[in-house]
């Protein structure tokens, strides 16, 4: 572990190999009013609080995290390290508002991390004033450059990955609820992250979408390497073996992964897959059959632990009835990791290294 | 059409959309004295002959594609306009005497074109001589920088998929030899290009293998247009579904094409995946149920025309058996298109649109 690793994070790392990211970071919100946008600003309050010391927003924002709002200078001196661009333009430009307020963090002494589709290098106006202030502009959407092609061969230490009905609807919240519940309970376990706001709250991580085709299983080996017997890898899942898009990312880094576990997440309202309403959702025994008739090539002890369901929509009355009867239905454990309880519990039980 | 299309390609172009490789080309062989080097010179010199004038090799060389030698100024003069690089060197590394010689060919007035993971770009000589003398360096392993992500929508027009047990096995030669044996038969169908030899063949084509991840699939997507409803797209596959490094490439593809047929090759005589001795190979069966489980989600209608079997290996009485043998057990046609015969007629009775 490295020096700068955060008390907190302890649970999230076990050696001191890896880079790590640049912290304690400052949450730069932009001019957000949308807060579906700011999905990595809230990810890192929830899952790596303890790195934040505040946000920053510019005028018109009104996207919050409810962390203390300070300018950079202010963050400098408070300990921070780094501007973290907690939200997503959709557009995929970066107005000039922002460029000018990124340079400012730049010159009040800190780094910038992002995971946009733009890189901050090569926003000339941001890549002089990092050279010009010896500030690093970190991406991390750009994977190592030293990916192998899978070798397929089977790797000590154990393996949980959580897989999907579909996009977007829980699995690095599982994933890191997975991994800080087995590490409450003293378990040898560490997150690993496959996804641009999974690495940012890891500190580490490989941005599985972004490696060239022909090394994804590669990758997905590089990120969980050959571990003790009694530890424990949780990788954060991405997409879906049933999503028309990115199967092939989700088939990679199911292969690659060789997870002795796996943790089907769903949204029990969801009916298609988001932003493709002609194809019907999976169901989750349809999602449990294909892990297992695919993942086996790699490690054919593969099994479901469990499901992990996404009630964030519905009301505590209604989530409890819907975590009984999928519980019924499948005969494993089922619970929302988010609202926690006994049925967390027990899914944790049947994670546990 | 471009003006630049050789007559005898015409089956493998219907449009002049897009771009198409500078030719007729020389190719070149540098000291190889490994065939199984060579694959892209000897897969020019049988599936685009007629863009070949000769090839050009370096003392020390033993292999040769049986094309008359000449140097590169000669071959100009006989009208080539692209040098091919048409062997792979296994260390990564282009040796000083190869690059010499790839610079006297810009000198004498070739371009250069090369499939291999150095970038002739990359090299500061080619780079300058290029420059110096207004030549270009084409990477085919370079894929366009303007690829989708996948959206699933069902194209009009057919396609056809060639998917193996293995990697290295017929995928390419299959595809072109239905391509070629339906194109005598009148039929509207065209070749498209996914790996490097095949894109210099065809004069276009997608390095599907070097396309980042989240693209694979609107990458072939794009490889394979709509088109008239009795065309038929006939796709070099890649790698295959059961293969531990390379699935992920092949699901992919397989999603973004959408075949509405697909045809499995196989070597009889190989009994594990190839580099991989503790996978053992899939049966054909496997094969067809895989494809089609993972294939109906962009395809609902997706089946298996036949199979393609590679007896390089056996002599023409074995060859005939176990074509029958495995015709019978199947019961769909079974051929080796490149023995043809009245059993590839099936085989093409069976794939035409």
């Amino acid at each position: 572990m490295t020096t700068r690793q955060s008390a907190a994070l302890d649970w999230a790392a076990d050696d001191g190999e890896e880079q790590d990211l640049p912290h304690p970071y400052l949450l730069f919100l932009g001019d957000t009013v949308e807060p579906a946008y700011a999905k990595t600003a809230f990810g890192l309050r929830d899952w790596s609080g303890e790195r934040c010391v505040g946000e920053w927003s510019l005028p018109g924002a009104s996207v919050t995290t409810g962390l203390e709002w300070m300018t950079p200078d202010v963050a400098v001196a408070r300990g921070a390290r780094t501007l973290v661009v907690g939200v997503a333009n959709p557009g995929g430009v970066i107005p000039e508002t922002w460029i000018a307020a990124l340079a400012d963090a730049l010159r009040d002494g800190l780094d910038i991390v992002a995971g946009m589709h733009v890189h901050l290098a090569d926003i000339p106006m941001l890549a002089a004033t990092a050279q010009r202030y010896q500030r690093q502009l970190i991406d991390v959407r750009t994977p190592p450059s030293d990916i192998p092609v899978a070798n397929g061969v089977k790797r000590s230490g154990r393996r949980l990955l959580t897989v999907g009905t579909d996009c977007a609807l829980g699995k690095k919240y599982t994933a890191l609820a997975i991994t800080r519940g087995l590490a409450a309970r003293g378990a040898d376990v560490r997150f690993r992250a496959t996804g641009q706001t999974g690495i940012m709250i890891a500190g580490e991580g490989i941005p599985i979408d972004a490696v060239i085709s022909d090394f994804v299983s590669g990758a997905a080996e590089m990120l969980s390497p050959a571990a003790k017997p009694g530890h424990l890898d949780v990788i954060e899942g991405q997409g879906s073996l049933f999503h028309p898009s990115y199967a092939a990312v989700s088939l990679g880094l199911l292969h690659g992964s060789q997870p002795d576990l796996f943790v089907v997440c769903h949204d029990p309202t969801r009916t298609t897959v988001l932003g493709h309403p002609n194809f019907a959702l999976p169901s989750i025994e349809e999602v449990i059959r294909q892990t297992v008739a695919l993942g086996r090539l790699t490690n054919p002890a593969i099994r479901c632990a469990g499901v992990s369901l996404n009630t964030a929509s519905l009301s505590e009355a209604e989530a409890e009835a819907e975590i009984a009867r999928v519980a019924e239905r499948l005969g494993i454990p089922v619970a929302d990791p988010i609202r926690g309880g006994p049925a967390f519990e027990r899914l944790l039980d049947a994670c546990q290294p």
